[in-house]
C-alpha cells in the first residue's frame, strides 16, 4: 500500500464555500474513488487556504488513471477548479505532485 | 480514532541531514511513540522544506502530552529544533498546530 501525500491551495474568497461541498460530495464521486482504489482519504485545510490531501492506493498512478476515465471526476473536478490558485490551467487532480514520504510508523 | 495533520518548515539548507536522520530514527524515539499511542505516522517532506505530519490516534492532546512526558522526546526535539523555521523559540512538537480535516472517505 502507498501512503500518498499533496498539497493544493484554495482561493481565501472561496473557502467557506469549498468547505460546504466537501462537507457534500456527491455519493457517485465517492463510488468512483472507492472502486479506483483510492482509501483513508482525507482532505485538511488549514485557514489560509493550504490544503493537505492524504490517501491509501496500491497503485497512485493507477488510481489517478482510474478517476481520469470516469465522467463523474471530470464534472466533479471541472466544478473544482475555481476554487483553487495558481494551477496555470490544470485541473487540480492534474496539478497533484506527491510529497516524499521521509518517515513512517505503523 | 482522530486523524491528524499538522505543518512544519525544514530549513532549505538542512534537508539532506534531516532526511538522514528520519531515515534512523532512535528505537527508543519509535517505542514512545507507539507506546503515547501515534498510529500510521508519516512525514512528507516538500522540496522547499514545507514537512507534512499526518497520524491516527485515539485523543492528541492525550498523544502530545504522553510523549511530553518522555526522557527521550526531550532529548529528540532538542536536537531537531535546529532544522526547522520560524518556530519562535517553540520546540516543534509545541508549535504543531493540526488542520481541519474538511473531507474524509474510509
Amino acid at each position: 500500500m502507498q501512503r500518498v501525500c499533496f498539497l493544493l491551495k484554495v482561493r481565501a474568497d472561496r473557502l467557506d464555500e469549498y468547505r460546504e461541498r466537501h462537507a457534500a460530495v456527491w455519493p457517485e464521486m465517492l463510488d468512483a474513488l472507492r472502486a479506483t482504489g483510492w482509501h483513508n482519504y482525507s482532505l485538511f485545510l488549514r485557514d489560509d487556504g493550504l490544503l493537505v490531501g492524504y490517501l491509501e492506493t496500491e497503485d497512485f498512478a493507477a488510481a489517478v488513471a482510474g478517476m481520469e476515465a470516469t465522467g463523474v471526476n471530470a464534472r466533479w473536478q471541472t466544478q473544482m477548479a475555481p476554487f483553487f490558485e495558481a494551477l496555470d490551467g490544470a485541473r487540480p487532480d492534474e496539478a497533484v505532485k506527491p510529497l516524499t514520504e521521509v518517515f513512517h510508523l505503523a
